[in-house]
């Protein structure tokens, strides 16, 4: 964490000061807005915050509901969840009062008395074997809450509008301000009452009934299926011993997936409550929690669940729908969009995959830094067209998953041939629920993989996977992407070769050219966060003698910045070396990185004409 | 962390319910209070967070300054300070934002050339060599405002008084309330106004210059050596290579102690500004600070400072002393203490070994569980006592660790036959200043070493060194020791002979006496925290078949705590062994440690009736 740049900090530097629109933001909706965020669910509450990082924008948030949300919806957080926690400030927290998951067990009938459960295997869970980051189960309240805090302690200073719901919306192209939003007070003192509002952008956030959604046409394509599940969070008494054990259980009675939840108490249980009739008409969903808890009794024998206090639960029958645009232009449009849909408001399916919270973030933070970079002038409205281009591919991946995932839990024990074959489903398939398979394809912001092979380990439009180096200006070992925040800026990643010869070249020519896409009054690294990885020894490396582009002065006081410089040159108290275990050139590389943290281009150390042009191509001139 | 046991928590759940005097606490400062701590030092906002776990006791705190530190002071944080901050909830924010130390450097001149500095040796930090916490360099205002926040969200509510100064006390020994004490308001609307209060028991946290020390007629015993140090917290520009590294510097021109910041940018630099004139009179603490920079400029020659901003300065001189009694009580009399003294108002001693903040809070650890004990009637008066007998000798240990470190690093170049010396002296002497060489002596609370050989990794007396062990219920790898939070509860550690036969006898007998200490009306675990690490394999432990001791049903809903079953058994993911690595007997042992971390007693399976007998000495029937 880095602070006191700009004078002495005294309190808690996780506070930032206040800038731009932050400064004076007024309690009450203003009538004009740069960005209005419909929704404050995962992918809105992450926008929010990621758009205090850009106080030169005013962003509001609005949600129907009166306040924060007290309990239920998701709890799965994915390792790239906590990655992106990580790069929001909050990873350590969240992490110390979530639940961890270390295993998952599987049970299925006893063969030799089949009424019964029997645990049949036991999966060590892919967590943290797959990234340095674990997979948790936390209430989505409790994410909510750490974005919310985020979002008021970045320079922004924004903070949810409360009882605010969305009617509708009408574009005007040309206008300052084209998004017409007609908005009714939902709570509070001027409850009933309707306003216009008018915004440059929207971004629906609001679910899986989204309005914003219907306001611009767009269809939710596909299906509710014929199965329902009760699902409630729930304290007991049991003898059933993995209580605390995430675990899927196939009975002969039906499917429970229980995942125990953090705090040491609660678990979330997850009840099929079979197929439902055709005619049923939702009918399911009226189904009494004593019958859910019935039927967990029946698929649990011969455990049993003695439930002390529901804290939340619901019915529901498992649906699988994308939409068909994520945002308001259609494919033959020239203009760029206005608004745009994240989350379930564009992808919806079942609970149990744990990755429907995950997944609407992630379209949150792809979005959120390209409107932030669109509306301050540092890249072209074009950019915002690579939302959808994104994000709609994953959306439809996920559903693709979860459909497989949900379809082989509610299966029935005389369909499973090998009671191995959920649990190796789960391991073989893990970097997919882990969060770490999306992967963009070529765009403005996702070079061409031609130089690929000189950093095989970081793959174009894949997330940047952290090694631990060593910071050569104090000795520490620490991970080199996590120095990475969400503040909207791009990494680039400078691996130098071995002598450092070429790096120094690299540096004279390249610095220029970065520096023509950063405001001449911005700090150095505003835009570009430039850091250098050497191959030497730490003790042979004189910082001093680096490129001063790795040592840029920074704030009023114009100080250096020590942290920049590191080494990957294995130490007993480092023993990675993020050449060898990425697949780096010894040659060296540049690996350019998006302010989300995927790979946005690989090029060689004499590309620097290649770099000017990549760019020219994503950014404009400042 | 657990929580949800008293119905589901929505909200950020290191917010304990209030309760107690916690519930509806008076702003203004009441007449009568069972503790009142004087001072927001470390020592006192310890004391506070500590006092905020018993909120049956009225505790109040005053401090003269109206507001919190806002800078300056202690930086200094030793693994065993982290260790503590775990306990206290917040080891791993404070470590997000503190500065790490991984290496100390040391500068000599340069043989060829004396009046140039060379770096001679770099030294790893002794930090995660020695525990699992990190040494960090943070202000002591920050973890003033931990502590602060931990005593506030703590059930007892506790928040410092400011603005409130201690005049005097007089002790009316056979009063309910027998310490009156006179203060004054020293800010705020009603500044000037003095006031009478009274209280049950005070603690003295009011720094080197204690007016509670005076006011209890103790000696602050010892001298100011004639040798000054100027101190500066700084922001500069410097070709000084080693300006992020911790670095012992001894130049011709004097000394320098260098210490990097939390933040990235700022120092603190101790400089040697030489011998004083025995008719200095302290003179010498007005030199200009302008004085100081041209010295430390000297020291560092050929390198310099460029001194951008200075957040905080000071002049002193080196002070060791020790006060004659940590308490009000003289060694002939009978009656127990009712006032205490802690931190620098008991010792005082140079900044530069970095522990006087550490050994202030573990005054502050100590004496804090004492007086919620006591209070609450858990345990005699008469453990009021050993605080004095405890930390009398550690603060003395402390002075002569000090006197030793602080001289070598005053030397002059001529005097240093050997460079690494210095060097060689901060490793030999590492656990020291880590904070992990107190060890109290046999008392009513630490009991003697006849068993010790079943457990020589835990000696008595020390404070119990965790390990990794597996979480039965869930499989997760936890520190043993972290789960021990600073609640004024006991720890017993059950380590379970091979195939838990025996256990099973110790827990059916125990477990009555245990309960014999432990109000009727309050959980199982109230008082007694115990745990069981069995040998076996992780797959082969029935959680549900351990003794029912292990797994205590707790809070309103009477909900069973799975979180208390442990095997050390090695596994692929946790491949520690806390028998073998703290040499503990595979027949089985019971270590009791007590609230602030120590190892009370090693106990054989079979001793209960020792167990008995020890727990008689310490407390109260329940």
């Amino acid at each position: 964490m880095q602070f006191h740049h700009h004078g002495y900090v005294s309190e808690d530097p996780r506070v930032a000061g206040a800038a731009g629109t932050g400064i004076d933001r007024p309690a009450d909706l203003p009538d004009e807005m740069d960005v209005l965020i419909v929704g404050s669910g995962p992918a809105g509450m992450l926008m929010a915050a990621q758009m205090s990082q850009f106080p030169g924008v005013t962003t509001r948030i609005i949600e129907r509901r009166g306040g924060r949300l007290p309990l239920g919806q998701a709890d799965g957080i994915q390792p790239r969840s906590v990655e992106t926690f990580a790069a929001f400030g909050f990873a350590e927290r969240i992490t110390a009062e979530a639940y961890n998951i270390a295993f998952m067990n599987f049970w299925g009938p006893d063969p030799e008395n089949p009424g019964n459960i029997i645990r049949t295997t036991r999966t060590e869970d892919y967590g943290l074997k797959i990234s340095e980051f674990p997979h948790l189960i936390v209430n989505q309240a409790r994410v909510l809450d750490y974005f919310a805090e985020a979002a008021e302690i970045g320079p922004g200073r924004i903070t949810p509008d409360y009882g605010v719901e969305f009617l509708g919306l009408t574009v005007h192209e040309g206008d300052e301000y084209p998004v017409e939003v007609r908005v009714r007070y939902a709570a509070g003192e001027r409850e009933g009452e309707e306003r216009t509002i008018r915004a440059k952008y929207v971004a629906g956030c609001d679910g899986a009934r989204s309005r914003v959604r219907e306001a611009i046409g767009r269809q939710h394509v596909g299906e509710f299926s014929a199965h329902a599940w009760g699902v409630m969070d729930i304290m007991v008494e049991t003898d059933f011993p993995d209580w605390r054990t995430k675990c899927a259980i196939n009975a002969e009675a039906g499917n429970i997936l229980h995942i125990p939840r953090e705090g040491g108490y609660l678990s979330r249980v997850y009840v099929d409550l079979g197929e439902v009739a055709a005619d049923d008409n939702h009918q399911v969903r009226s189904t009494p929690i004593e019958k859910v808890i019935e039927k967990a009794n029946e698929i649990l024998y011969p455990y049993s669940l003695d439930v002390k206090e529901i804290a939340w639960s619901s019915v529901y029958e498992v649906g699988h729908r994308v939409t068909d645009g994520f945002d308001d232009v259609s494919g033959a449009s020239e203009r760029t969009p206005r608004v745009f849909l994240t989350g379930d408001a564009c992808h919806t399916h079942s609970a149990k995959a744990g990755q429907g919270m995950n997944v609407s973030m992630q379209d949150g933070f792809n979005l959120g830094w390209k409107l932030g970079s669109v509306l301050t002038g540092r890249n072209p409205e074009s950019l915002l067209a690579t939302f959808t281009a994104e994000r709609q591919p994953v959306a439809q991946q996920l559903i693709d998953f979860d459909r497989e995932w949900s379809s082989l839990m509610a299966r029935k024990p005389e369909e499973i041939s090998d009671p191995q074959e959920l649990s190796n489903y789960y391991l073989a398939t893990a970097e997919f629920p882990s969060g770490f398979m999306t992967h963009y394809s070529p765009s403005a912001i996702t070079g061409t993989d031609e130089h690929q092979s000189l950093a095989a380990g970081f793959p174009l439009g894949r997330r940047f996977k952290s090694v631990e180096v060593v910071r050569v200006c104090d000795g520490n070992a620490v991970h080199l992407g996590h120095h990475a925040r969400a503040d909207g800026r791009w990494r680039v990643y400078v691996f130098a070769d071995a002598g450092g010869s070429r790096v120094g070249e690299w540096a004279s020519v390249a610095g220029p050219v970065l520096a023509g896409f950063t405001p001449s009054d911005a700090d150095a690294d505003a835009i570009f966060d430039v850091k250098a990885i050497y191959q030497d020894a730490y003790e042979d490396i004189d910082i001093l003698s680096v490129p001063k582009l790795f040592l840029p002065k920074s704030g009023p006081l114009r100080l250096t910045d020590w942290e920049k410089v590191y080494t990957a040159a294995p130490n007993t108290w480092c023993k990675d070396d993020i050449f060898a275990e990425r697949e780096v050139s010894r040659d060296g590389v540049v690996v350019v990185v998006r302010p989300d943290q995927y790979v946005a281009a690989v090029l060689p150390l004499d590309a620097t004409a290649e770099l000017e042009s990549f760019l020219k191509g994503a950014f404009l001139p400042a």
